[in-house]
């Protein structure tokens, strides 16, 4: 068990916040990073019902803001959050892709138990719609191995497709079973985040709207053309993969003893995991299971001291459908090559004895890249203290939830286990 | 005290690592990325006497390689200093601008001190010379405050030129005298950076061909043309300037009780301090100090137990001559407002009771950003075991050495006391 504790966090609204000037056609900023990262960090402070003062070490995750913003050196804007309390803190930006602020909280975790700090920010901020489409691909394109993958003009979708490719010809499955299975995945990210007031596609947002809360509905759209489910890169559809989102989400991690009574809604990080896969693709022995992923799990659960049996829900990485199902057979939920059936025969929906993803997840909720760690954490700590955003687990209060992010193409690999203490 | 030791040091040659296409005029590598990260890591492990095996965990710090190289998610390169033994292996990157790999050293430390790692590898790297200085000069406003400085034009030169008008300003000197400040310190630099077989302003180089070794030579230099010592934002000149390099360092850090009589080379590190300033320079209260900076020294020698006079040789950071003038100050070596004239006086010479900058700091040995840390600490570490790189202090061998690294416009903050066990 590690000894730290969250003990309060904030999730900003995800989405697209960004206008194009009618005129000049130049897309503006309506909500920016620099607020969007103070106001995870007040928020979360707050939710902690600690005052900046409380506060001795701060960390940002953040994943590509130089190429997004313009912005690097960006630990030091946990300043801003209150700069009169927090002025001369130390500081840490981490950035390991998709599972930046993952990184970020572990580090932070370290710091804590090395007795050095008490009660720290952890915040996690990505702000990815200021960019045309074509350099959003190119800034995500970067956390590939570059030699090897970005230059050669492979995309992310292209590497999950990769996985998904690997899947299919692992387990002998037709490219129509593969849809099927992808669909059931993107159909409950849909129903679960429309439930998500702070959802990129909650109510009102086109899944709602065109009703994609079934497998068959997504199956149903055209293949091209307005509202179509396009190709992206073979086997992955449009709707297979998540969305480009701007967020922010902020958790308070503070040492067990000072916790301990004093915070009421305080839930252990029982334990962690981390694993580190080679960062090209074409190096690793097989691509149909998450090999890194598999032993950062096991890592969790072994410092937790838990089985999959004991898990009450997860939030699991699905940047892309293949993920999702490749995360759920990774934690142990679904044995190797039964994920995807698992979700066409109805499993992981709020009903079942571990939802997955009940925010709606990176498809649904959004996957703002740098905030997508923090968030996850941040959710699934209210769920345990019962304050649920959005979705709760239909049977009854959960004890254990779990965080399963990854940077990158599988590279990055953080699990958490997170156990609510009364 | 910390309870964490330097076992193991690795710096790569720093320079300009690239060629011009005769053809095409493209600007190509001659030692990649890749290869600079690979072999500070392999560099650092062999001098420890370890296996790969032996390291169970890596942190790279890197500033800004997503636009110097296209190349995010560094840290799981860092596997590749040896792919079968350290595969699965956490890892973590931090950005702190220059100061990317103290931050680094100063996670590993915290992650050492949790018990959870026995012997880490730390990696510090930069590419920065494929980039015309156009480009080069935008990557490094990234890490400016960007709304208020960076997206104004503002550029490192002229942040700095802010303090050294501050410093000007507060200590009532004329232009004359801050110049021969300034040419004290270049030429201080130059002439241990001559000495310096890892330099990139080493035997051979600019300085030693045309005799800069001393301030009257830099104060004798025309005002412009080719050889010339042109105003770049006033009052800094290029010789006050600090180079664009490639390069990268690495140490080996172990728990003490790890390191123990096991490691003959171990250097503990006695004390670190990490202070952070606001990011944007219009809302620091003065600009004739390095306010952050002194708390985070006062931080590290209340952790060492020491004062300024126990120090027998500094590495500081002086991107910019105004900064090795405030970072004496910070340290304590200088009272304030006597930093320059110190200088000029020659002290901090090799014959002094403590040295600064042997290596030639930033200023002749180079300055690949996200690497400068690591190096700092990896040619302090060289000198307390005996065995410098370049010059040695001329009073005997050091006990105690301190490593002043800025990350920013004195934003991120780092002081490291290492002291020699045996």
């Amino acid at each position: 068990m590690s000894r730290v504790s969250i003990i309060g966090a904030y999730n900003t609204r995800f989405g697209a916040f960004v206008e194009r000037d009618p005129q000049t056609g130049e897309i503006r900023d309506t909500k920016s990073y620099y607020e969007l990262l103070e106001e995870a960090g007040r928020g979360a402070i707050e939710d902690a019902g600690l005052a900046p003062e409380d506060i001795d070490g701060i960390w940002v995750g953040s994943c590509s803001p130089s190429l997004f913003v313009n912005q690097e050196h960006v630990a030091p804007l946990g300043l801003e959050v209150a700069p009169d309390a927090l002025r001369f803190v130390p500081t840490t930006r981490t950035e390991g892709a998709c599972a930046s602020s993952s990184v970020a909280l572990y580090n932070a975790v370290f710091a804590i138990e090395s007795g050095r700090f008490r009660r720290v920010l952890v915040i996690g901020v990505e702000k990815m719609n200021l960019l045309p489409t074509r350099e959003m691909t190119h800034v995500l394109a970067c956390s590939s191995h570059w030699p090897t993958e970005g230059a050669k003009g492979v995309t992310f979708p292209g590497l999950f497709a990769e996985y998904a490719k690997g899947y299919r010809a692992h387990w002998h499955l037709s490219d129509e079973t593969l849809r099927r299975m992808f669909a059931a995945v993107s159909a409950l990210c849909y129903r679960n985040g429309i439930q998500n007031p702070l959802a990129h596609f909650g109510k009102g947002s086109p899944p709602d709207k065109y009703g994609l809360t079934t497998a068959e509905a997504i199956l149903n759209l055209p293949e091209s053309g307005k509202g179509g489910n396009p190709m992206i890169v073979p086997p992955l559809r449009l709707h297979d993969c998540s969305l480009v989102t701007d967020g922010a989400a902020a958790v308070v991690l503070a040492a067990n003893t000072a916790a301990g009574s004093m915070c009421p809604r305080a839930v252990e990080i029982a334990g962690i995991g981390m694993a580190t896969e080679r960062l090209a693709e074409n190096v690793r022995p097989n691509m149909h299971e998450l090999m890194a992923g598999k032993r950062s799990v096991q890592r969790a659960f072994d410092e937790a001291g838990i089985t999959i049996a004991d898990v009450d829900l997860a939030e699991v990485h699905d940047c892309f459908t293949i993920n999702q199902i490749l995360s759920v057979e990774a934690l142990g939920l679904s044995k190797d090559g039964r994920g995807g059936y698992d979700f066409m025969e109805g499993r992981f929906t709020p009903e079942d004895d571990c939802p997955v993803n009940l925010s709606g997840g990176l498809k649904s909720k959004g996957h703002p890249v740098g905030a997508t760690g923090a968030s996850m954490h941040a959710l699934v700590y209210k769920q345990l203290i019962g304050e649920p955003i959005g979705l709760s687990p239909a049977k009854g209060t959960p004890e254990v939830g779990v965080v399963f992010n990854v940077g990158g193409s599988a590279v990055t690999n953080c699990t958490t286990v997170l156990r609510r203490i009364r």
